[in-house]
């Protein structure tokens, strides 16, 4: 009776199974479809190899493609398959490192000297690695000693493993090998290679072993796989789609923005049509803000050291980042700021406070800077100067709750005004059994948790809740929107503070007449106007909403003769705030509506001589087609129509 | 016969005299009254003593008090003047320097070991001036060798005098000497201490022999004085009209802006009041400049040096201000902005221009850093960071007359908006015996120069021509307003530049299908928003124009009963847009009428009883009384009215 053990699974049904069984056995037993549909399984709290044997009672889950933890497992072992193809195409090829990664997985490798791999070899590799899948080896765990590790990497002559085996601590090291090929790994892996169905190697890319400029450049290698060839081809449609969106080419092709060597990376010069757009997003997000009881504050975008000594930034920016600035005083230091929020604590702090006002909503359009390694730079989505849409609120304790619930029900409008009508939402809470790591008293904990949660609650929020993954000052909730091609994106968030009030000595005057802490709130809702902007191109692929886009209309005479009745018709819309452009180029009527097109102006106004004759205007929508002949009148009720449907005004 | 000389006047009117006559005695020549009048004379170009003989034929200019020649001459006396003083009630003092200022004149001075001079001993240095000014003693001028003055001075213990006079050249030594002090001086001074008739010793202050830190800290002691008691009284009364005026405590008493020392010296926060007006300035100008062609940019507030190093500006303002930024990237390199003409450079170059396009017509509200001295620093005149209302023209040669009227003409339209009806402009050209300073051809600095004369001319626009006092890059034209107690403050400034379009390769495609050089101007109006804010509070004393103040009316229900219909009035006119507030304190109406009148609120609405009942209210303007009883539509549209009167919307 002893070998028998009980396994719990998360409806909280058990069942019995013989000790050592495996979790693809215990999927088996349930039936062989559920089996061939998991790739990683989490005993215990902690994520194991499908293949390794349970030896007591245990809580089971098994993990299907659609969990992050089946992605991993798979493109892990992908990334150990293809491992195995390049030992096998180019003998004596040594291995970094081979992780999964977001979507797919690489490996760092060095081909040895005198050998590159290049773009022609990649079909090679996937051919490869499509073999040894289709060879169905197991992948095998074995548990080895420190020194068993560096005698078998030694042996093969692989300085980069030997150097990462001599940094870990002996009894936790683990080997996984499938066929001729075994590597140093933690997993979990598959049980096999023969579910790797898909495969596709992507690309090549330079990398420093460790990430450290003064080591070895390695050659890093980008694949992914799929347990079903479908699932490769929609990946392939969508990453062809994703780049048809590609923010930083719609952004060239619009002359929103652009990035020049000579300012710098990661520095974005907003060009006009760009600089309009975001500015319009910043007096729309104004408005509404002023409407909420919110006011605008301006604050300098460098500030003396102290002041984030002050508030704890200097720590953990101070040198990992754009470096301090001296001045020709000695002794005096100030920084690029890496946060809004120090400020604004001193803009509290520059007038008294009575329990009265609060809450105090300050509200800041405010441009941080973070020092990004060159190579994470990104278009928009990563930069090194960024406007935060920041606010702090300041309130009592006994208001957070009602200010979370404004602030979702800023999200949920701003969000559904943005054309993001699906988001997720995560609330960060404390690790229970760690409550030492965190500053703050646990009754003010219990109470903002209580007050996040009762908000997402009343505000019908679907919420996620992860345990321990609250920031030390307080807990959060963050927001993550999915786009039209169903990519996920990081947009607000709304955190809790205990910390910046107590270091900056916050107070106000309680109805009792005695001086009290109130509570910060961190709130931002596009993130950033770089990356909110980023990812409104790659939602829309540039075809923006009417009431935020460039340009609204463009004139297309048929002919010369009508540019004067363009000039006209222009001045009837631009006097109605209609931002509208002439195409009076000398080419013919089709050219001037494919060009249009693509610059996704969402009106066309084509004239000729019925046109001039009737004081009207041909209209069609970009990417629809005709909407009819109207006079100049009514196409402006029909674009205010358009824009009172977004943004009801 | 020879000892005749002819003196011609500024009118060309020549006279006789002996050689050897003073300028005194010819102003005496011509009346006693002119003579009284007269404070200093420029000789032949040189500015004299009015007691100097004039030895041959000369051209003469008599200075009387309105001419800064005169001041100074009178100001620079008052000094020595002072100086007697001093050494007559303490003496043993030793002295350093003593200048006439912008406004009297100050002398620094060590009082020597143990002796402090207080605040308390103000008034007895004003008597004992008036009493030695009254002695009518005569101001002489003698040449010495430097030996002799370096002897002198030994001999007397001024190790301050003895400094200065071993950094001078033999044969260019001049002491002036009334009463028992003598000076080491270059003048020109009055011919005797008699005009001085009123006398006000002012403020003490420390200031550092030679501005280096290192070394003594001296007695500053500032004082003025006018040929004329009604002078002084009226320079006390300004002096007090501007300090109720200062914006430091204006804006602190509104809520405007506020400075912290954690934050650092000279960078302003602006508040919630503060903020929105900046905004409003910016909005208005933004939807200005718009309407007359401009384009709006947005680039980030640091660039890589090598940006600044391609400038110039590297050069300029590399070590001196804030130093430069590094970065854990090795040989990295950024600055904080001090000019954003290079960004809008690489603006220009990002995208490829036709001779059709031009003028492009870049703005930005830009912020830019330039270190200042802490003690230089002053409110928002003098900050370490500001933010330009800066544009580039960028025009062909042939443009820029067209774009000269176009800015005089938005200079002439911003500065009526803003009260400025009185202003001067200054035309600064080159320096015709010198053109190796310059850079750019002869043709085009003719050109250039041809063209800002021309426009002025066209505009109406009365100009002062400064000969030798353009750019090294260009000629520029600026512009002084004077504010409501007769200061003048410099704002707007419009320059041409040939080298920056040189330095950064910029280039367009003329009619001939040929890269040309496009020239460019750089221009502010307001100079900076934090300089234009200040100046616009040091005009209104606080008291903004409707359109642009923080708050237009609060509404003042007598008593608590009438809350309710106070906010029925606060909504009918927030919806109107008139930004409104409720005083809705357990106050008396008389003190809520005088606290409210303080903050410069242009309108107060009294509600009582009878306001209620016939859904009216009470206006009261700030600092005018009683407007009368209306219905809210009304007064909604006499606030429509102001603003419609000071911007035309």
């Amino acid at each position: 009776m002893e070998s028998i053990i009980r396994i719990t699974f998360p409806d909280g049904s058990v069942r019995e199974y013989n000790k050592g069984i495996t979790s693809y056995e215990v999927a088996r037993s349930i039936s062989p479809g559920l089996a061939a549909d998991v790739f990683a399984a989490t005993v215990n709290g902690e994520l194991w190899d499908l293949a390794r044997p349970v030896q007591g009672d245990a809580t089971l889950r098994l993990h299907k493609w659609d969990d992050p933890e089946a992605k991993h497992a798979f493109w892990h072992s992908s990334a150990h398959l293809m491992a195995e193809a390049l030992e096998s195409l180019w003998p004596g090829t040594k291995f970094g490192i081979g992780p999964a990664v977001e979507n797919g997985f690489y490996y760092d490798v060095d081909p040895g000297e005198g050998k590159v791999i290049t773009d022609s070899d990649l079909p090679l590799i996937e051919d490869k690695m499509k073999e040894l899948a289709a060879r169905n080896s197991p992948i095998i765990r074995t548990e080895v000693s420190k020194k068993e590790a560096m005698e078998l990497f030694t042996a093969k002559g692989d300085e980069y493993k030997t150097e990462l085996i001599s940094e870990l601590e002996d009894g936790t090291i683990t080997l996984y090998r499938q066929g001729n090929f075994t590597d140093l790994c933690r997993g979990p892996h598959l049980p096999n290679t023969s579910s790797i169905k898909a495969i596709k190697v992507l690309s090549l890319a330079g990398a420093y072993w460790r990430g450290d400029e003064k080591r070895k450049m390695m050659t890093r290698i980008y694949g992914i796989t799929f347990p079903k060839q479908k699932l490769l081809d929609e990946y392939m449609v969508m990453i062809e789609e994703a780049r048809k969106r590609d923010h930083r080419r719609i952004g060239k092709d619009l002359e929103l923005f652009a990035f020049s060597p000579r300012v710098g990376m990661g520095l974005p010069l907003w060009l006009p049509k760009g600089a309009d757009m975001k500015q319009r997003l910043i007096d729309f997000m104004t408005k509404v803000l002023k409407e909420r009881g919110y006011t605008m504050v301006s604050t300098p975008h460098i500030g003396n050291v102290d002041l984030y000594k002050t508030s704890g930034h200097f720590e953990k920016y101070g040198a990992d980042s754009f470096r301090p600035i001296t001045t020709p005083q000695e002794g005096e230091v100030f920084m690029l700021k890496p946060m809004n929020c120090p400020h604004h604590c001193e803009i509290f702090n520059a007038t008294p406070h009575s329990y009265r006002e609060l809450p105090v909503r300050m509200a800041e359009f405010g441009t941080v800077y973070r020092y990004e390694q060159s190579g994470e730079l990104h278009g928009l989505t990563r930069v090194r100067s960024f406007t935060q849409d920041d606010a702090h609120h300041f309130c009592r304790p006994d208001q957070l709750k009602e200010e979370f619930k404004s602030i979702i029900d800023l999200v949920q409008y701003i969000f559904k005004i943005a054309g993001f009508s699906e988001f997720t939402a995560q609330i960060s809470l404390r690790d229970p059994n760690n409550h030492e790591k965190y500053i703050g008293s646990d009754e003010n904990w219990e109470k903002a948790e209580q007050a996040i949660i009762e908000a997402a609650g009343e505000k019908n929020l679907a919420t996620t809740i992860a345990i321990g993954e609250a920031a030390f000052y307080g807990p959060k909730l963050d927001f993550m929107v999915r786009d039209a091609i169903g990519r996920k994106w990081q947009l607000g968030t709304i955190q809790v503070d205990y910390n910046l009030p107590e270091r900056f000595g916050l107070e106000y005057t309680g109805s009792d007449n005695q001086k009290h802490q109130p509570v910060m709130i961190h709130r931002a809702i596009f993130g950033s106007m770089e990356r909110f902007v980023a990812v409104l191109i790659e939602n829309t692929a540039g075809r923006f909403p009417v009431w935020l886009t460039p340009d609204q209309a463009v004139i297309l005479p048929i002919s010369e003769k009508f540019n004067e009745y363009a000039k006209t018709v222009l001045n009837i819309l631009n006097n109605s705030d209609i931002r509208t452009l002439i195409d009076d180029r000398n080419e013919k009527i089709g050219k001037k509506i494919r060009d249009n097109e693509l610059k996704r102006i969402p009106y066309l106004l084509v004239i000729g001589e019925k046109e001039v004759g009737a004081g009207t205007v041909s209209v069609r929508k970009q990417g629809e087609g005709d909407r009819g002949v109207m006079k100049p009148e009514e196409f402006i009720t029909l674009v205010k129509g358009d824009i009172n449907r977004e943004i009801g005004n």
